[in-house]
């Protein structure tokens, strides 16, 4: 049992702080003899990194992973040996000054008070260990995670941000990773960059909904009772910084409708079960049909805010409480790719812990 | 690792199938010198068996749990000894008979295709493994759970069933046990009976919404990054047979609002840290606050109905299906004691693991 | 993490006292469709049983194993289902009463005064928990363990008695069967007869030394670094009751000779690479070479002996003690089937665990 | 469940093949408020490192270890925080040239045939991560564990050279760290100088024979049935490079002995609970009893051997090999701090667990 890893076969352990020398992670149980760069990595990295757009956090990082083990040069190709393959992103724009004065005091909607009940002492140099900066390391393993199952794909999209929401007839996955939202829909992007930028000059935040769909998921994955894997995507889903909710298929719309409405009928279509429907979001019983995997989460609004708070201090007096940190007016942007990964790293586990039972 | 294993330092295995001959669970992790007795167990067992109100199964089990191994009588006090406490249940009214005629097909919703898929035999008798009749062990090892954190209470409630929410300004906790619907709002039972009688005549079923809120929970359980309670509830949640969403807090309401809207302020109160809400729903980076803590979570409606679908069957063939075993109409409703169970395991779970650490 | 579970992916939970109502095990991760019958399970039970020679306790237990879960009739076979297996014996023949007078009294060699020590309670009944009784479910678990891989054998032998060793060149693994005491030396038989008769007279008791070996172990199971083959054995042989020393081919032996006279070379017989000795005991760096795997393990005296020693009681008096109770005169007898299974156990997990991460 | 990970409250994973960049390991679990500079550290490591001796490998490497994460300044104190703690050291004196002429050969006695049959590819440069350069991070994990338990002391010597053992009368624990094969007996140190220059000379190697023993280990630690004390440590031990053999207490010779002599009687002594013997080397029914816990193991020979061997290689065909890299003539040495680190990390995870479960 360890706090700081996740997965059981496909098995990662995240180390650092946000504001520490570095952050790193190793991923343990990756089979031997795939491919694997740096780059290979950082092109998810740059998917999640600060500072390229002006809707996300100014931090500048080049979030620049270096593999220190696990592979080696095999004619020329860069193949994984089975071994632990150990990932570190120094950290370069730490400016811890940002948070002297507000070293004291509990920010609302934070882990300071619960960090500093706990454990009795606590970083906290840009939150330490709180901050969504470890989600780097989620993005890296993701980035091994995906190699492990053949053909997956797994695609993740900003649906609703606050209020508005996206019209999915109009949902296009090239559009994605044209816009600095990860909206699925081009007539969003124009209410979401105005929205944006009221939140920004009233100094407040705003929540939102993600969705992801995994794509070529093999039959069979997940394991019942304790293993399912839709309570294994809910754990890694809701362990990502912010989120609040998480649903699969219908989600909660399912408790609204009838048994009739919500069962997905079958039929056979080119000589293979199929699915007219799918209310059940590709898991039947804790264990993957066949069908995409589609699951949507919950983004709280970003509790840093500049405008003013009530709060408490250490010594346990009142007092007030404005962020000035560099923060993201909706962090919920920046977890497109983090819950891609966590997606990438249940599947990569449970391709695993199946191929064991099952061979 | 065990698919069929719950939580890490309070840990509870479950076994058997719907129509074996019994069904059971291991405790394990148990702290000694607790107090436990048949009858503490049983208690809740008989908020969840089948067959006590025209609203759900007509199945009738009397659930009787027998205690095997773990305990002690020590001067006329049965005290757990800190070795592992067996707990099983006979099943008695089985009727594999009802099953017969379905063994071949796919039930629509149900979990047969995917086991079938996965393992390439399945025990069609009542879904084998897949009936919900596993929860039993649930609801027990969570009575066994619920001793070892002191003062903990944790209340359960059906909130909303199928589009008929309660009104939350209703909520009367007495009342939740003096309805076959575990409704804390007196004025929905009259609505939900008629509704849920309706759904009978048409051989139909619906879903349920279901709150369930942890009280008297110590500041300082959960753990980051992944041992957060949040998550930890989730993944405990999901794994509930029929979920298909949880949410914390505001949940997914948190997405739809302002930052400063979403905070919950810090003051002094009686000397002690107070907030003036608990839109976070008791967790603060996936670590107790105090609070207390509350969850919702989504069941779909029941998957075995009466009108007629379109399937297949293990021969790849088209065909028809109507279910004419003994069904509840809403899972949702039995599913309130499981629920609180689980969230009783989770924090006992983690009860242990932060004593561990921090003493 | 569970203190009354083995093994990650091939797992077992085990419960019970020795005067309880009965034990059991949970066996989980089995892989579908092995068939498996109870008395499958029974042949192997019928080899640890008590009361079978003058040799042994003579506690008379049936040990008759039920399979409650797990398993499906399909066909006329009875198949595994990839469900958890629940296996239970009811306790017969517990005669509490033996146990009256030393129920305060700590038992010299006994883990009376840890057990108290660390939970404030214990079972003094027949041990409780501590009692060898529990390996009856290792056996159990072991008989489903050798069905998982291909081909196993798995030889277990008692190689020395006190100080009374066997002639390794009389090895006879027929004649093994044959004896009371799992001897593969014809030789020693009467030897250890006259040997074991003085002790019961003395009312003293005898160690020791089991050999084991495992044949047809596919090449690849065992995974460094803490993972590894060996490592894991060793925590079997050694959590099973009164073992005081483990080694793996030379063992201790392999400390006093040079490197030149304990590797083993390599050539190739019949196309494919072969050793010219084993002094390895088929491991190489945590991993199976595909030698046969050769362990012997120490087995210290039976700790109940009937002659009085020294002890001290609950309350802090100092006190004498002689154990009436029907106790082994050498435990080591009864424990060969016991380390033949925990082997099993060992080696199954780890062919799940190869062939999750190599396929 | 991680190949490369050790314990389960307090569990460290450790990366990095020998002639990487860099190995390291990631420390969770640790209580928050512990002192921890990396001197601290620094003070075991330098004990392990290489170099230091005609005796051992004159691999060259400073071993200066980092610390990455998991502590802050507290007031002019380091101190743990409670999150995890990455420890990194860099490799210096890697010369890969050294193993080009074998690296399609099978060093007999290596795991070079095993890691590549199970991985399909391995990385032979030092043998990649199957080298004992792993252990550097087991002591850096072990100097953290020595914090955990108050007091607690744990001291290791070399007992057996080859065929020459340390007469026990002579042990003096000051000596051990005044010579540089940590011998407790002065009068061995020119014998074994002697042995090991002999040895150099021919090319060949010996293995040894090393004793660690805890004191000060508070009664209790260890939990029935598989999380044994002595399972635990055994696993431990033969988890280090080359160990074939370990014993608990009297081991081996407790097989040789009767009943009567080896059990430990109790009395009373200062108004406590004592033992007149420690034949069961602090460990009854795998839990601490508060006695030393004494415990030794078996390391065979270095298997690197200038002088010339039969082998085969990667193509199958039949060669002879005779290593020349820079190898310790008996690794036993070094594993001296190793195995006391060892155990340093199986107390302190038992320390947090027993804490869990009983308070």
């Amino acid at each position: 049992m360890s706090h700081n890893s996740f997965g059981r076969l496909f098995r990662f352990t995240t180390w650092g702080e946000s504001h520490g020398p570095s952050i790193g992670c190793v991923v343990d149980g990756t089979p031997p003899k795939l491919e694997l760069k740096e780059d290979d990595i950082q092109f998810w990295l740059n998917k999640r990194k600060p500072g390229q757009s002006k809707f996300t956090s100014p931090r500048k990082e080049d979030d620049q992973v270096k593999i220190l083990s696990g592979i080696i040069d095999d004619d020329g190709k860069q193949l994984t040996t089975g071994t632990p393959i150990s990932l570190l992103i120094e950290n370069q724009d730490q400016r811890s000054k940002d948070y002297s004065d507000i070293k004291d005091k509990f920010r609302p909607g934070h882990a300071d008070f619960t960090y500093l009940s706990k454990y009795g002492i606590r970083d906290i140099r840009g939150g330490g260990r709180q901050s969504a900066r470890e989600t780097a390391m989620r993005v890296a393993a993701g980035a091994i995670a995906r190699k492990i199952i053949p053909n997956i794909e797994i695609e993740g999209a900003l649906v609703q941000l606050g209020e508005h929401k996206i019209n999915k007839e109009n949902w296009d996955s090239k559009f994605i990773n044209e816009n600095p939202f990860w909206s699925p829909d081009p007539s969003t992007v124009g209410i979401w960059e105005e929205y944006i930028e009221s939140l920004i000059k009233e100094g407040d935040s705003c929540g939102a909904i993600i969705e992801v769909r995994a794509k070529n998921v093999p039959v069979g994955l997940g394991a019942p009772i304790y293993g399912k894997l839709d309570a294994d995507i809910s754990n890694a889903i809701m362990s990502i910084n912010a989120v609040k909710g998480v649903e699969i298929g219908n989600g909660f719309k399912a408790a609204t409708i009838k048994g009739s409405e919500n069962s997905d009928e079958m039929f056979i279509e080119n000589n293979s079960p199929s699915f007219k429907s799918n209310n059940s979001g590709g898991i039947l019983g804790g264990i993957s049909s066949g069908q995409d995997i589609v699951i949507r989460f919950a983004i709280k609004p970003t509790s840093s805010i500049r405008s003013s708070q009530k709060t408490i201090d250490k010594s346990g007096k009142e007092t007030d409480i404005s962020t000035k940190g560099r923060h993201d007016p909706c962090v919920g942007i920046r977890a497109v790719p983090v819950g891609e990964a966590m997606i990438a790293c249940v599947l990569a586990d449970h391709f695993l812990r199946n191929r064991a039972q099952n061979g």
